[in-house]
C-alpha cells in the first residue's frame, strides 16, 4: 500500500482523523507502526499528505495529517469502455482500472457478455468504491475513477458516448489489426480505449464503434484474456501518453 | 481457448487422438462439437492444425488431425526472471506467463520475497504444466516457457545468468527510472526482462543486476502491483520489439 486514503468527511478540522476499520488493521498488522511515526495519506479525490501517528488504542489509530497545498497531478486522460467480464475477473479488476488512474470507466454490454454478469454483487456502488480505493492506495494516488453501468450497447454508444468521454481520441484492439498504439495517439492527448468481451466484439458491433470513430489498433502477439489485454493496453496508452 | 494442445505420445501414427479430460470436457460442453466439425488444435512445442471431430462418446472425444507442415514462427526472445510472488498470484500468472509466449520464466529469491512460498504447490511441475497448457491455449500458441526456481539471488545472478538467457538486453524497470523500453530495446532483439517483488528489489539486488548489465526503465503512471507491472513491461517489450 503507498499510501491510506481517507475521506474528506472523515477528517475533523484541526486534521486529525481516527481508523478503526481496514485502514487501522493494515497501519497496526503490516506496517507496525508506532506512535511519532509518519505515513503518506491521501484525501479521496483530493491532495496527498503526510500521516504522523498520534496514538495507537486497541484496533483505531489516531493520524495527525499535513496534507500537501497542491493537488497530485493530473494526468492525461484515459477513459475506458468494458465489455463486462464475468464476475470472478471484474472483482479483481477494479483495483488494476483505478491503479492506471483511469478517469472514467464505462461497462457495457456485447452479443458476448452473459445478461446475468450485470446482476453481479461485484457492481454494486459500496464494492466497487471499496475496491477502486484499494487500487489508488496500492498505486499511491487519490483520484477515483467514476463508474457507469451501460447494459444496452448501441442507444449508449450513439446517443451518449459524446458527453460521456468527449474530445478523446478513441481506439479499440482488434487480433491482427496492424496500427499501433503510439502511432496513433499522440503525447498528451486523450483517450477512449474500447475492450471488447472473451470471444470479441461482433461485426454489428465493430462496425458501430468503427462509425463513431474508434481506431483498430493491433497487440503484438497471440490472443490475451480480456483483462490481461486490457492491462497491456493501459500501458500501451499510459507509454504513448507519455 | 483458442486451440487444443495435444500431448505428442497422445497422437497416434495415423494423426488420431481420443481425449477424455478437461479438453473432451472443454470441445463437448463449451464448443458443443458435432461429428465432422473442425477444431483449431496444436501440438504441445509442435505445429497447429486443425482437429476433425470423428466421434463422440460419452465423455470421450476422437478427433482426426491434419498438422501444418511447418512450425508456427518463432516470436523474439522474451525471458522474464521474477521475485516469486505469493502462491495466489503465482497461480493465476502462469497462463498469462504463457500467452506472451515468453521462452523463458526464472522464478528467483530476492530479500522480499518470504521464504515458504518456495515451498508451495503453485511450484509443483504438474501444476505449472496444467497452467501453462492452458495460457497456450487461450493465446491459440503452442511453444511452452521453460521454467526453472533459483533459491539464491545472487550465486543465480553471478554464476548461472548468463547461460540461462545469452545474447538477450538485459532490462529492469524501476519507479522514477526515465528512460522507456521502447527507446531502449531495439526492435527484434531478444530481452531479459527482470520484476521485482511487491516492494521492490533492496539496493543490494538493484545494484547486483546492475553490475550485471541490467538498464532500468520506468513505466509512466503510478506504482503498479507486480503481477500488473509485469504485465505492461511484457506488453511494451512486445509493441518494441515489433
Amino acid at each position: 500500500m503507498n499510501c491510506i486514503l481517507i475521506e474528506p468527511a472523515e477528517m475533523k478540522a484541526d486534521g486529525t482523523v481516527v481508523l478503526a476499520d481496514r485502514r487501522a488493521e493494515h497501519i497496526i498488522a503490516v506496517l507496525k507502526v508506532v506512535a511519532g511515526d509518519r505515513l503518506r495519506v491521501g484525501l479521496v479525490d483530493g491532495p496527498l499528505g503526510t500521516g504522523m501517528v498520534k496514538n495507537i488504542a486497541g484496533a483505531a489509530v489516531e493520524l495527525a495529517c499535513d496534507m500537501d497545498p497542491a493537488m497530485p497531478p493530473v494526468p492525461p486522460v484515459l477513459d475506458v469502455l468494458l465489455a463486462l467480464p464475468r464476475p470472478k475477473v471484474m472483482k479483481r479488476f477494479w483495483a488494476v482500472l483505478a491503479s492506471f488512474e483511469v478517469r472514467r470507466i464505462g461497462l457495457i454490454s456485447a452479443e458476448k457478455v452473459e445478461r446475468p454478469y450485470f446482476d453481479s454483487h461485484v457492481l454494486e456502488p459500496g464494492f466497487i468504491r471499496e475496491h477502486l480505493l484499494e487500487g489508488c492506495e496500492q498505486a499511491g494516488i487519490t483520484r477515483l475513477p467514476r463508474v457507469t453501468v451501460h447494459r444496452r450497447f448501441r442507444p449508449f454508444v450513439e446517443d451518449e458516448l459524446d458527453a460521456w468521454s468527449p474530445d478523446t481520441q478513441r481506439i479499440l484492439a482488434h487480433p491482427g489489426a496492424k496500427p499501433r498504439i503510439r502511432d496513433i495517439v499522440p503525447g498528451a492527448s486523450g483517450v477512449l480505449l474500447a475492450v471488447g468481451p472473451e470471444g470479441g466484439w461482433n461485426p454489428f458491433e465493430l462496425k458501430l464503434l468503427a462509425d463513431h470513430g474508434f481506431a483498430e489498433t493491433g497487440l503484438a502477439g497471440g490472443a490475451l484474456r480480456s483483462d490481461v489485454a486490457c492491462i497491456a493496453l493501459m500501458a500501451l496508452v499510459r507509454d504513448a501518453q507519455g
